[in-house]
Parts: C-alpha cells; structure tokens; sequence
C-alpha cells in the first residue's frame, strides 16, 4: 500500500498497513551475514547442510532490516519519522529460506505524546512478517518517534 | 576477550563478556542503511543536516548486527549456537556518529534447558554497546539457543 504523509495525530489505534513483497536471495542472506552475522548456517552453504536449519537460512537481523523497509517504503513515515527508541518482544518464528518471498503487516497499537516535547510522540506498531505460504517467519514491536503537527 | 568454546552448561549466570572494537564509518553507515533503513538521516549527509540528529547517524539495526558480531567473534558460540528465538527491551539510548567505535559487554542473566529437546537450552544475554567515551549507546537482550554436552 502506498499512503501519504502521516504525524502523530494521524495514526489511530488499529490502523493496518499492508506492504510490498520482497523476494530474498540466497546471494543476499550471505552478503549481509558476512559483516552482521558470521555464523556458518547464514554464510556458508556447506557448513549449512550440517547446521540446526539443515540449509542456508536469513539473518533474524537482516529479516528485521527488511522488515522495517517495507514498512517505510509505504511513505507514511518519510518525512515524519524521527527516528526509534526500541523494539520489544521481537521473535523469529520459522526460518526464512533462499528464494523465500516477505511481505509485513504493520498495526498501530499504541500512541503517546511525548511529555517533555509536543513536536513529536511515539507510536508502537507491531510487525508481522510472512513468507510466500502466508508462515508467520517474525513478529516485533517498534517504538517510533513520529512528528506532530504543531 | 577471545575464548574458548562453550556449551549450555558452560553458561553460568552473572559472566561477563567484553568484546574487541569495531569504528563505524560514513561510508558503511550509507551502505547499510540503502538497503535495511533508507531513511534520509541514515542514507543522505546533506539531508541528515536538517534531521533529527541534525547529522548522519547509524541505523540501530546496523548497530544491532555490530554488536551480535561483537559477540560472535569471542568464540564461545562458534560451533555451539543454535540460532535465537528471540529479542526483548531493545533501547536505543544515544546515536551512533561516523567514526565512533563501539564495543559491547555481554552478560548471561539466564537461562533454560529446553523442555522438548535436550540437547539444547535458551541462555538469554544483556548486551550493553558503548562508544568511544563510555556512552551506553544500545542496549538489548537476546534469547539464544545453546548446544548441551549431550
């Protein structure tokens, strides 16, 4: 779903945002593990085959980076997100394979103006990440800071 | 602190890792975040100006992959980690400038053995990520999956 611009003010409890797709490669998984999660079963497709996953699986790190992507490639934060404070309750779910295609869900389910400054405010959203065979492969809630109108 | 390999039941609550230090800089700050969190303060100098942090910063879910390699690279779950189920309380607390250097302390605050296999066991970590002037920049707790003697 492509959307417009949105501050604080406009995000309601329950509001969902359905996003994109995103196809991941086997070439990908490897080259983001190599600098952010060197373990053989992300790096190596060998070592894999002997590994806890039995193959090449993606980083839960790289999942998450996807993930929040998607999320800011709908555009309803481009120009209003002031960046994060936290994650909480963040579960990797089932193993995202090479050739595995994600999409996200993104529901807002919490808001708080911030106290020492009305320009912005939190939003919590949680995240739910499927696979091609609609297999939940991650769940997490962000905290973003999102600007207010005024 | 490089070490030795260590299994479930090598884990005992309250050690204490510390990590070598990596120096982030502009240029993989840029490379990350165009493709896991294009957002202008991350992806765009000119941009970052008039942004949040008033300058480029890195993205938290870069910092987040840093520091589990951090970790990584102590050696002590190199042939005994089976993945993680999980992240909890994950707070960005200061941001991360071109040319800081980052290490991280890592410490075991729990842990249990798995129910249904027992050839493995959660051990969940504290990871507290600071710069160069001892600022706490992130912290985190992961939920990882051990191996047993067994």
């Amino acid at each position: 779903m492509k959307a417009s611009k949105m501050f604080f003010e406009d995000f309601e409890i329950g509001l969902v945002f359905n996003t994109g797709s995103k196809k991941i490669t086997k070439e990908e998984i490897i080259s983001f593990a190599k600098n952010y999660d060197p373990q053989d079963f992300h790096i190596d497709e060998n070592k894999a085959k002997n590994g806890p996953f039995g193959t090449l699986v993606s980083s839960g790190f790289m999942t998450l980076g996807v993930s929040f992507t998607q999320f800011f490639e709908t555009g309803v934060v481009k120009d209003t997100g002031m960046g994060a404070w936290g994650i909480d309750e963040l579960r990797w779910t089932f193993p995202v394979y090479p050739d595995d295609v994600l999409k996200s869900e993104v529901k807002v389910i919490e808001k708080k103006l911030s106290s020492k400054n009305p320009s912005k405010g939190t939003v919590r959203t949680l995240h739910t990440v499927t696979n091609q065979n609609n297999k939940v492969v991650m769940t997490w809630i962000a905290n973003f800071l999102i600007k207010t109108k005024n």
